[in-house]
C-alpha cells in the first residue's frame, strides 16, 4: 500500500512536466508558455507571467463529428489524444506595421513563436499547434496541413481549456449564440452560476447555452494581482468561441457556436483556426495598449486603401430610439409586400423620421459642425413589418419611402461637403440581403455613399442558424469583402463581435456587437459600462457606440423617462476612451444647440491618432488616456469613471519639451452627478507644458476631456 | 341501452352530411365534390366520380406553431376546428389558353368553382377553402386573406386528408425530403409498410420520415375501377407535400417538408397554398391527357417568350455516367480551393470528358443530326472534390478547366448553328450558387448559351434544410426568375418535383426530379419505369429523362456491365411517351453511328406539338400516343410497354380524311427482348390513311415509333 502511494506521488510530480515539455518566452521574458503531452498524448499548455501562473495545465484538442456522406459504420477519430510530437520549431518575429487608421500610427508586432508538430497514429494525421508569445500575452491556434488523411472534417466541439489559478474576479456577459447586448456582470467565477438568471436580460434574438457560459473578450483579475483577458483573433470561416466554466475547478473551455444541426464547423485543409488569446499583465493599462489581437491578424489584403477614412457623423436615429419619431412611414399597413405595396397611396403617419426636411436639418447641422456624414435610418420601404415575423423578403435596400428624395438629399449634402451614410437593416434575413447586396452597393455608388451601417436584428434566416455560427460569420466577411470592391466602408450592428479583422479589411471601420448607447433609452447602461467595454468588447476592434448624448435627460424633449448614466462631460470623454475611426455625434441638432460650448470638444476631437498613452486604467473603474493627433502635434486627453467618481492624476510628461499648449478642459462641475446633476459642467482654458500635473475630479458617472492645441 | 344505440345510429346517419353540406359538380357532371363542417367545425370534403366515391369524408386544416418572437405565454390557435361557414360562392370558368410549348397548342381550362368562407371565432380569423372541379378531377386550396388577426403565421403541419375507399393498388415511391430517385413500387396500400425498407434504396441525399410515407404524384387504381391520382399544383413559397398513410383506415394525410428547425412554412397573408389535386377517371388515358395541374397554375408571367424554344441536345455526359470518362480534370488534387488551386500546374488525368477535342466531336454530331445544343458537364473547375464534403465554395460556375476553351468552342458550335448548353452543378451548396448566379448567367449571355442544366447533388447547404423545404423551393424558383431576365432556359436536376409552374415560367423547360436514365448505368430501371412516370412524375411538368441510349449493352464499349432495361426501339419510343420540350439524344456519336437508320426517328421527332391523343394507357403496363406536329400536319406515334410485352392497336381515325401519309415504322423484331435481344429491330415503310388500323407487337421492355409524314 505504501508503495502504491509512493508511485502516485512520484507520478503527480512527474505528470505536469511529463514527456517532452518545452517552453517559449516572450521577447522581454515576462511571459512564458510551456507545452507538453500527457501520457495519453493529450496536448497541454501552461502560461506564466513573471513566474506567476496565469493558466494552469490546460488541454487542447478538437472533437470531430462523422460526415453524413461518409460510409456507414465509419467513425471519425477526434483530434484529442494519442498524439506524439514529431518536431517543434522556434522562431522570432519583429516587424512594425502601419494601420490604415487607429490609436497609433505604427504598431510593433514582436513575438517568439513555437510551432509543435503532432502526429496521431490512429488516424494517420498531422496537426500543428502554434504559439505566439508576446510581452503582454500569447495566442495559440490549431493548424491542419493538407494531407492524405485530413482533407475535410467536421468539428463537433473544440476543447481548448483555460485553467484559472483560482476564483478570479471576472467582468463577464452571459454566453449566447445570438446576442452580445448584455450588461457586464462583475463577480467571482464561483458566483457566475448564481448570477446567470438575472444577467440574461431579454433581447430581440438570444440563445444561451449554459448556466456558466460566458463570452469573450473576458476580462479577469486574479487573486495574485494579474489582469487576464481571454479572447480570440482572426475568426474567419469558423464559429465564434464562447467559454464554458467548470466552476468547481475554475477551468474555462471553448464552446463554439453551433449551426442549425448543432455541429460547429466544416473544415477544409489546409486550415488554421482563429487564435485563442490570453492577455496578461500586472498593470491594467497594458490590457488597453497592447495590440496583440490586431497583430495576430493577417496584414491588410486591400491593395488600395486611399478611400478609407475616419467618419464623424450625426443622423436621423436618436429621435427614433427615444420614441419621438418612427422608422416606418405609415401606420396603415398590417404588412408589406415589396414591389406590391403602394406607399404613394398610404397615409403618412407624420412621425416618420427619414423625411426630406428632417434629413436636410441634419445635413445643415453636419456641415456647420464639420461632421463627415449623416446617417439616415428608416429611409427605405419595409419598416412597417420588419421585425418579429421571420420575414424573408423584408427589405430590398434600394427603394426609398416617398418622402425621402434620395437624389436630391445626396446632392444637397454633397454640395455642402457632407455625405449621407447608408443604412441596411437586414432584419437578420441574411439570404435576402445577399440577394440584394450588389444592387444595394451599386445604388450607394450611384449616389456617392461610401459607408453603410448594417443591422441584423432578430433571429437569423436561414432559420436555425445563429448570429455567430460559421455559416453566418462567413456572411459578415463576405459583405465586407464585396463592399471593398465598391469602395464602401462597413459598420455592422448585431453582427459577430470583432476579432481584429479590421487589420486585414480596414474598410470594416466599426461594429456594434455590444450594448450600445441605445440602451440608455431602453432603461439604461451601468455607469461602469464604458470603462469596462475598452477591456472587453473593444479588444477585437472599434465599436460604433454612438456617444455624444448631450441632453442626458430624455424627458426634457420626449416622452421617454430614461436618462443617460453618465454626466454630460462623461459623454464627451467617450470620444477619447472608446476608440473608433467611426464616431457618431448622436444627439439632435436641437439638443446640441443648447450646449454649443461643450460641443466644441466633439468638433475638435480627431478619430485617428499618431499615438496613444493610457495614463490610468482599472477595469470597470476608470480609464484615462492621452492621444496625439496625426499630422499636427496636438494632444487630446480623456478620462471616464464608474458610478463612484474618480480623481484623475494626469502627468503631462509626454508632451514636447519647451512647448506650450493651449488647453480647453471640459470637466464635471463640483456638484455634478450622473443621477442628480448630470449636466453641470465647467469649461476652463489654460496653458500647459510638459511636466505639468493635472488633478481632475470626475463626478459619479462622470469624466473629463481636454484638447491641447500646440501654440 | 337500446335508446343509446338508436341515438348512435341516428348520429351516424346524420354526421356525414352534418350541418351545411354543399356540393359542386364538374362541367359534365362526372365529378362531384361535397363540402361540410363537422359538429366541431372541422372542414370536411368528399369526392365522387360518376356517383362512385373517390375520396371518403376527409378533414381539412392546418396546425400552427407559435412564433418565437411572440409574447411569452401566447399560444397560436390552429386552423383545424371551431369553424363556422359565413358564405360560399359558386362560379364557372371556361377559357382556352396557348402554352409556349407543350403536348397541344391550346389547353382548355374549364371548371366549376366553390369558395367556402370560414370563420374561426376563437382566433377571429377568416379563411377560404376553394374547390375547382374539372371533368377529370379537382383541386382544393386554403386561402388566407390579409386581416387584422392573420398577417403572419407559421405552419407546424398541414392536415389535408385523402380518405381512400379501400385497399387501392398504388404506384408509389417512398416519401423523402431530399430525393425522388426511387424505383416505383406497385402494391396495395396495405403492403406499403412491408415493402418500405427495400423500396428505400441509397441516394446521395435522402431523408425518409415514415414507414407509410409516399410522394406525389401518387397514382392509384381503386377496387371499384377508378384511376385516382393525388398531387399538387403551383407550389410557390411553400414546402413540398408528401403523404403519410394511415394504413388501417386507408387515409392519406399531407406531410410537408420541414425546415432546419422542423417547422413547415412561414406565411405572410394574403396567401394561397398550392392546390391539392385529385385526378380521377375510369379511363387511364384521361390521367395523361387532362391538363388539370397546368390549368391550376397561374398564366405565364413572362412578357416576352420569343426566346424560349424546344431543345434537342446531345452532350458530354453518358461517357461519364457509364464510367468511361470523368468530370474531373486531374487525379492529383486531394481538394480544391477555387481561385487558389492552379490547374495549369496539375497533371491531366486524360479521362476528363469536357476537353476541346471531345466537345468538338459532339458539336459535329449535333450539327450533322440537326440537334440544337450540346451539353458539356465537367467543364468548370472544382470537380476533384465536389461531392461528399459539405463544401461551401464548391464551384464558381465561371472558370473553365485548362482543356476547355470556352470562347473557341462556343464559336465553333455557333458557326455550325449549334449552341452549347451550360452546366451548373451546385453540389446542393445553395448559398454559394446564389452568390455566383449573376456572374454565371452573365457568362452565359457573353458566350451565347441560352439554357442551363443545373444540379443539386448531395445534402443542402444551408445545412439542415432539405431539397423540398419552403426555403429551398424558393431558391429554385428564384433561379428560374433570375434566368428569365437573362433569357435563359432552366433544366434543374435533383430540384423539387414540378407542380405545373412551367405554365407560369415557361423557361423552366424541364426538371429531373425522378430516377432518370443514368440509373440504367448504376444497376438499372425496371422495364415499367417509363410507363409509370407519365402517370406520376410527369403530371407536374416535363422530365429531362435523357433517353436515346441506342447501344443498350454498356459492356460493348465500356467496362460497365449494366444494360438498358428497354429494347433499342423502346428508347426511340421514349421521345413520344415522355413528353418534354427538352430531350437529350444521350448516347455517344460512336454508338449512334452503328444504328444510323434508327437514329432517323430521333432526327425527325419534334418536341412541340399541335395535338396529342393518348390511344392506349394502363399504369406501369403500356402507353400509346399519337401526336401532331406544329406547323405541319405530320403525325408521330409511339408506344412503350413494361417487361411483359404488349400488342398495340392503333386506330388511325384521327388523321385527315382523304390524305395519305408516308410512314416509317420502327418496331421490335419478332424475337426482340430487352434482356435477351434488345437491339433487334425492324424498320418498315408504309403508306397509311385515316381509318387504317395497325397492330404492333412490342417486345418485353419494348415499344414502337412511327413517323407519318403527309404527302
Amino acid at each position: 500500500m505504501k508503495k502504491i502511494i509512493k508511485i502516485i506521488i512520484i507520478l503527480m510530480i512527474l505528470l505536469p512536466d511529463c514527456l517532452c515539455a518545452q517552453t517559449v518566452k516572450s521577447p522581454n521574458g515576462n511571459v512564458l508558455v510551456k507545452f507538453s503531452l500527457t501520457e495519453d498524448g493529450v496536448p497541454t499548455y501552461e502560461m506564466f507571467y513573471k513566474r506567476k501562473t496565469v493558466i494552469k495545465p490546460s488541454h487542447l484538442g478538437l472533437e470531430l463529428a462523422k460526415n453524413k456522406s461518409a460510409s456507414k459504420g465509419m467513425n471519425e477519430t477526434s483530434l484529442i489524444d494519442g498524439f506524439t510530437e514529431t518536431s517543434a520549431h522556434d522562431s522570432t518575429f519583429d516587424e512594425t506595421w502601419k494601420p490604415v487608421w487607429g490609436e497609433t500610427s505604427t504598431i510593433r508586432n514582436h513575438y517568439n513563436e513555437m510551432a509543435v508538430n503532432l502526429y496521431q497514429k490512429s488516424s494517420n494525421r498531422n496537426i500543428v499547434i502554434r504559439f505566439r508569445v508576446y510581452d503582454y500575452g500569447m495566442g495559440l491556434r490549431y493548424e491542419f496541413p493538407q494531407q492524405k488523411d485530413l482533407n475535410y472534417f467536421i468539428i463537433k466541439e473544440e476543447h481548448t481549456q483555460f485553467a484559472m489559478t483560482g476564483d478570479n474576479m471576472a467582468y463577464w456577459i452571459p454566453g449566447d449564440y445570438d446576442t452580445q447586448e448584455y450588461e457586464t456582470q462583475i463577480s467571482r467565477l464561483s458566483q457566475i452560476r448564481g448570477l446567470m438568471k438575472t444577467a440574461v436580460t431579454s433581447n430581440a434574438s438570444q440563445t444561451t447555452y449554459s448556466p456558466t457560459g460566458v463570452q469573450t473578450a473576458l476580462q479577469m483579475k486574479s487573486n495574485n494581482g494579474l489582469y487576464i483577458n481571454i479572447h480570440e483573433a482572426a475568426c474567419v470561416n469558423y464559429p465564434t468561441m464562447n467559454l464554458n466554466l467548470d466552476d468547481k475547478n475554475f477551468i474555462f473551455e471553448s464552446w463554439l457556436t453551433p449551426d442549425a444541426e448543432g455541429l460547429k464547423g466544416y473544415i477544409q485543409t489546409p486550415f488554421n483556426t482563429p487564435w485563442r488569446t490570453v492577455l496578461v499583465s500586472d498593470d491594467a493599462r497594458d490590457m488597453l495598449s497592447c495590440k496583440l489581437i490586431l497583430n495576430l491578424n493577417e496584414p491588410c489584403k486591400l491593395k488600395d486603401t486611399s478611400w478609407i477614412h475616419p467618419i464623424k457623423y450625426c443622423g436621423v436615429w436618436w429621435e427614433m430610439i427615444v420614441g419621438a419619431k418612427t422608422w416606418n412611414y405609415t401606420d396603415d399597413l398590417p404588412s408589406v409586400r415589396l414591389g406590391v405595396t403602394d406607399y404613394s397611396k398610404c397615409k403618412p403617419n407624420n412621425t416618420h423620421g427619414a423625411n426630406n426636411a428632417e434629413v436636410r436639418k441634419y445635413i445643415d447641422f453636419a456641415a456647420k459642425n464639420h461632421l463627415d456624414e449623416v446617417l439616415v435610418e428608416g429611409w427605405d420601404e419595409g419598416w412597417e413589418d420588419w421585425f418579429g415575423h421571420s420575414k424573408d423578403d423584408v427589405f430590398d435596400f434600394t427603394t426609398p419611402y416617398p418622402d425621402f428624395d434620395i437624389k436630391a438629399l445626396n446632392d444637397y449634402a454633397n454640395d455642402k461637403g457632407v455625405k449621407l451614410m447608408m443604412h441596411h437593416e437586414t432584419s437578420a434575413s441574411v439570404r435576402n440581403y445577399e440577394r440584394h447586396l450588389d444592387a444595394a452597393y451599386n445604388l450607394m455608388n450611384k449616389y456617392n455613399y461610401d459607408a453603410v451601417k448594417s443591422g441584423y436584428v432578430g433571429d437569423i434566416i436561414p432559420r436555425g442558424e445563429h448570429h455567430y455560427s460559421q455559416f453566418i460569420n462567413n456572411h459578415y466577411l463576405y459583405c465586407v469583402k464585396e463592399a471593398s470592391k465598391h469602395h464602401i466602408m462597413v459598420d455592422a450592428h448585431e453582427a459577430v463581435r470583432p476579432t481584429g479583422l479590421c487589420r486585414t479589411y480596414p474598410n470594416m471601420v466599426a461594429n456594434e456587437s455590444a450594448r450600445g448607447t441605445e440602451y440608455e433609452a431602453f432603461g439604461g447602461n451601468t455607469p461602469y459600462h464604458t470603462v469596462i467595454l475598452p477591456f472587453t468588447r473593444l479588444q477585437g476592434g472599434p465599436m460604433d457606440y454612438t456617444p455624444g448624448i448631450i441632453e442626458t435627460k430624455l424627458s426634457t424633449w420626449s416622452k421617454n423617462q430614461n436618462y443617460i448614466h453618465t454626466t454630460l462631460v462623461g459623454q464627451l470623454a467617450l470620444y477619447m476612451i472608446m476608440y473608433s475611426p467611426l464616431q457618431m455625434v448622436a444627439d439632435t441638432p436641437e439638443n446640441y444647440a443648447k450646449y454649443d460650448d461643450a460641443l466644441q470638444f466633439v468638433r475638435d476631437v480627431p478619430l485617428d491618432w499618431a499615438d496613444s498613452k493610457y495614463l490610468e486604467a482599472e477595469p470597470a473603474k476608470y480609464i484615462t488616456v492621452a492621444r496625439k493627433t496625426k499630422g499636427t502635434d496636438n494632444w487630446f486627453i480623456g478620462g471616464k469613471c464608474d458610478g463612484d467618481g474618480h480623481t484623475a492624476v494626469v502627468k503631462l510628461d509626454f508632451l514636447d519639451k519647451g512647448r506650450k499648449y493651449n488647453c480647453t478642459i471640459y470637466q464635471d462641475a463640483p456638484d455634478a452627478d450622473y443621477e442628480k446633476n448630470s449636466e453641470a459642467y465647467v469649461i476652463t482654458h489654460r496653458t500647459l507644458r510638459k511636466g505639468d500635473v493635472l488633478k481632475i475630479r470626475e463626478a459619479r458617472g462622470g469624466g473629463f476631456a481636454i484638447s491641447m492645441l500646440k501654440e
